[in-house]
């Protein structure tokens, strides 16, 4: 069934609607190109639940004036993208355009890349990882072409690889491609630490830094509620606190997001509002730090031969990542980043990029 | 696997937190119950594509200060809450629960049902229909009871009959008794003549009122924008301007809905907006002016025997239904709104409620 | 007494503040001046009442990456920019400067103005008018030679005549200079309806347009609430309607303004939020429509040699004035901007500009 | 001149204005007092720039339904109000009402209290003081009465001593009576520092605490950026960083409050952003931990009879102050905060109270 969608399709005049109803001063010039190009635009790659579910909470939160989104797929593409666009009398105007075609990303501030293969059953973690490095090759590029100066959020897992892929194959500078990270997963730490003292998880300091998912690190020394050292207090509650007590609560937060995918088969909200945060401090030039993955080599001890990518709390601002903070570790958190970053880029060389 | 999602499970005390941070003022009470009870409190029945879609974008607003999800399905109620408090970095401090029994919306402001069976391939529309009133017996008199004073707002479908089902299986008055109807279908109409005047939607004023689906009325003679009347424009951008031109816009709006049907498999985001901003003029006490469903019995000629809702311009506030705004139809307008409160009386009256 | 602004003047190495804690990824290059061309800046000239409330109220509402604050005197504006800085940790990050040289406005994406010299008791209008000419002529070339694709928004009085007197001293084309005209004064307008019909005032359709101030003209044509009109339900809830009961509502609109400077000695917070709602339509590419003052020669049959700044209806976005609405006025009203417009021409060609 | 500030002052129908549009739903009960009751309304007592700039942040941040002003002054009070009234079109509904007489601020969930009389040439401070507790004789107690239930916020100088003062004229217990203390200058400290280090100030922990004003105490030991101690790399940053380094900083957090009112006059916009964070955590139960001005009997060694307010890491909700955190001070930072105590409560007790 085909279906109307705009009133020049039902035999409008296109140029009737607003000429019959405005017209412009008497000396007043078209559009300037340079004014159109300080509108903020934001590409989104991928419109599966993830992708969607950024896209939502970006437009909801009102960061950006053209949202364009690429999916694979035309039919559920064009679905969502009526689907945020009926809600116009609800929202500020923004500008929502989507393609198959790639081009429709051009001259974006920001492009998000959500697109991933999917595990088929029995195959490898490296077959896997090479299907969607060579999905990446045919996104990244163009990405890249179509907007020269745009800022590379990946999303897309395994996200620290993905993160390097996208910048080896961008030819963008390190500080403009950024990995989400665990950006999200420090989230779901200040939650537990947030419910456990009762107060507002914006006021609890703490970091998960490293790679994406097991292995990931959590900081413990930089662990506080208002600046002010939770450490102690933990302790103080727990019969018999060790390293075990603490690994107990990392292995909670890692756990957390396999607990949601078991159970409602994917996460989506939480992984987009992370995104929207990390959109908003980047476009607006916030200067917040959040633990982001980044090119990682020379940090901690991480040999500057080592060109992977791993989340360290970084500043970030609108000219990407401005700086990564020189936390202090204990010689065991360093010496798990280390180990991290040697099998990420072990994992990385056989790539061949 | 059993996962840990609190402190307290991996043996910290429960009570060692907050307490081992945080100590009470000298003379300083415990929260008294009037206090606790001016909190605001939104509950959403049914956490499917629509129900979550909804919560989420309360969330983003920040309209609520605890949101209770209800659900026949435990593990995906379960998930689609972790996944929402996972963010707790990224917003501001919100209470969210949920539950499958019902009893975890007490003391709702405002109780919003998505919830509703689905079409078995081959059943009858009253079958359906019946089925969902079984439906509505197990959810609304429990809402009413935990929550005598809330707002219900009804989104399943049919929203119209099912708004009539609410009002009286919850004994509530009909000011308190709200479907979502056409509130979506006037923002679909409103896009789409902006996007044709290249206007804010916001600045459109365009009614789509009646039964909720595709016997909806639009209203032509109230489309302006910014105040000034769009008729005469459209005619001017249109070749042979006639009825049937209009009955194509209105089509349009109609058959929008199913489009992102048959493209995505469900609406939800735009939904999700329209529900949103209801919540907002209801429990802020905006006095806004939405097409909803309401007890439409007196209005427009319809006989104040057919108690039916149906939707039509009102000004919602804190009280629920404040008003219903004395439009001008014509006489064909009028009579539409009649046939469709006709056969949507003779349906209610099956119900045997 | 001189006070310490910062760490670099207690001593602190300014150098060793970022670079203590940050260092930057391997190959970050520094900001592209590109990217620092994209962040959003608004400067704001006088930093009076009504140019604090406009800076604070665009700060609040998050419109700028960047305020810029000119006034001729250097105390004052140091103490305005400082109060609004000490509110960092209430806000997003906003960077905040101000200097009596308009250089400090360079790149700005929209400059507002609101600084006027002041009537001295006796002075004529036209003298009064003189000055604020010379005032212009400090102030305009040099903010135009500082941002030259910046929007120009004229807030100072009078309003009409000076945006006019800021379009030829900028050479900008008249869509891009704008007069905050008679938004405000619409905005008492509907206020004053929706308190009568207490429904939200954004639910009331009501311009006044024209000259902003006695001579401004209501047009009870384009009146509506929610798109229905409302000038049959004031004439049944007034005994003895007719054009002097009209005359009294617009003259209630217009000496409200007076009424404000009688009570409390100017007004500040509402044209704050008027000309900040300008901003966000202009800026964030809107497309809503205003009534502002804009070039009205060839509208209502106003000569095509009047090039005078009236208010109308005027659709707003990135670009400045996209156009301007055709409304339909009676003949009386037509008459009346007419008038307006002739006075207005033949006082701005005794400015010799 | 008497003016219209309504259409029926100009002799059009109150009832004709809602009733000849909208028309109740049948059965539609009219709005039951417990709903009501449940909008939020928030009073600000003092309508100068402090009160004003206090109001309108809570307005623009739409925190409250209702806002009531009260001031002794009638017409600067009107004049307040319309300002705020008039731009109802570019705000959410609020309803806005002021008197003279406090009762208008009869049910309250939170009063927010800025009134204070100014210091006579030559006066004493004591002399100043006994004609502020006269003042708050007159406004607490009927604040009290007409809102039993109210958060309590003390705004006015000097703060510490009148929340005390407050705390005993209401009868409130202490954990709803807060002043707004050192919440500003923390704010102050965190932006210095941010600053420096090129950082969001919102992720900058650090604390003054102790009196509002000249003896407050920075707490060096809680200052962190993004949970990581700051104090080294200041030290890293500054050549011969001892203690008179640090008390440099603090003396310029606290002579910036002087520094703006020297420039300026006084201080507004810092102090109502200031506040209206205190009332976003406290009405939307935030759990946020702010400084601010409580009963510091029992804290840090003050004895359990000094029951005088200082500014202490509140974690703010609801029902007022949730707790007060136990934070780690040097034995130097507890000595002042002692002394300030001591003094504080000499001062009390001379009130005869």
């Amino acid at each position: 069934m085909k279906k109307a969608s705009s009133l020049s399709e039902l035999g409008f005049d296109a140029d009737g609607g607003a000429s019959g109803f405005f017209r412009p001063v008497a000396d007043g010039a078209s559009t300037p190109t340079s004014q159109r190009r300080r509108l903020t635009k934001i590409s989104v790659i991928g419109a599966g639940n993830v992708g969607m579910a950024i896209a939502q909470t970006i437009l909801t939160r009102d960061l950006a004036d053209e949202i364009a989104l690429v999916d694979a797929l035309p039919d559920k593409l064009r679905g969502e993208m009526l689907d945020l666009q009926h809600a116009a009398a609800f929202l500020p105007r923004v500008r929502l355009v989507s393609d198959t075609d790639l081009s429709v990303t051009r001259g974006s501030d920001l492009a998000i890349v959500t697109a991933g293969a999917r595990q088929i059953p029995g195959e490898t973690r490296l077959n896997l990882l090479q299907r969607n490095v060579a999905l990446f090759r045919k996104i990244v590029p163009p990405l890249a072409e179509h907007s020269p100066e745009a800022l590379l959020l990946i999303v897309s897992n395994p996200v620290d690889v993905l993160t390097y892929v996208a910048w080896k194959l961008s030819g963008f500078p390190a500080s403009r491609v950024i990995g989400s990270g665990t950006n999200l997963d420090s989230s779901r730490f200040r939650f537990l630490l947030a419910e456990h003292l009762q107060v507002n998880a914006q006021d609890v300091q703490a970091y998960m830094v490293g790679e994406h998912g097991d292995s990931s690190v959590a900081i413990w020394s930089s662990m506080s509620v208002a600046g002010m050292p939770v450490l102690k207090s933990l302790r103080e509650s727990h019969q018999s606190f060790d390293e075990e007590a603490l690994e107990g609560i990392r292995r909670a937060v890692v756990d957390s997001a396999y607990e949601v995918i078991s159970l409602k088969g994917y996460t989506s909200w939480a992984i987009g509002y992370s995104v929207a945060s990390l959109a908003a401090s980047l476009l607006r030039d916030q200067h917040r730090i959040h633990p982001v993955s980044v090119l990682a080599a020379g940090f901690h001890g991480i040999s500057d031969g080592h060109q992977v990518f791993l989340s360290l709390p970084a500043r970030l601002g609108r000219a990407g990542v401005l700086g990564v903070a020189e936390m202090e570790l204990t010689e065991e958190e360093a010496r798990r980043l280390r180990r991290s970053a040697k099998t990420l880029w072990e994992n990385c060389q056989l790539l061949g990029l």
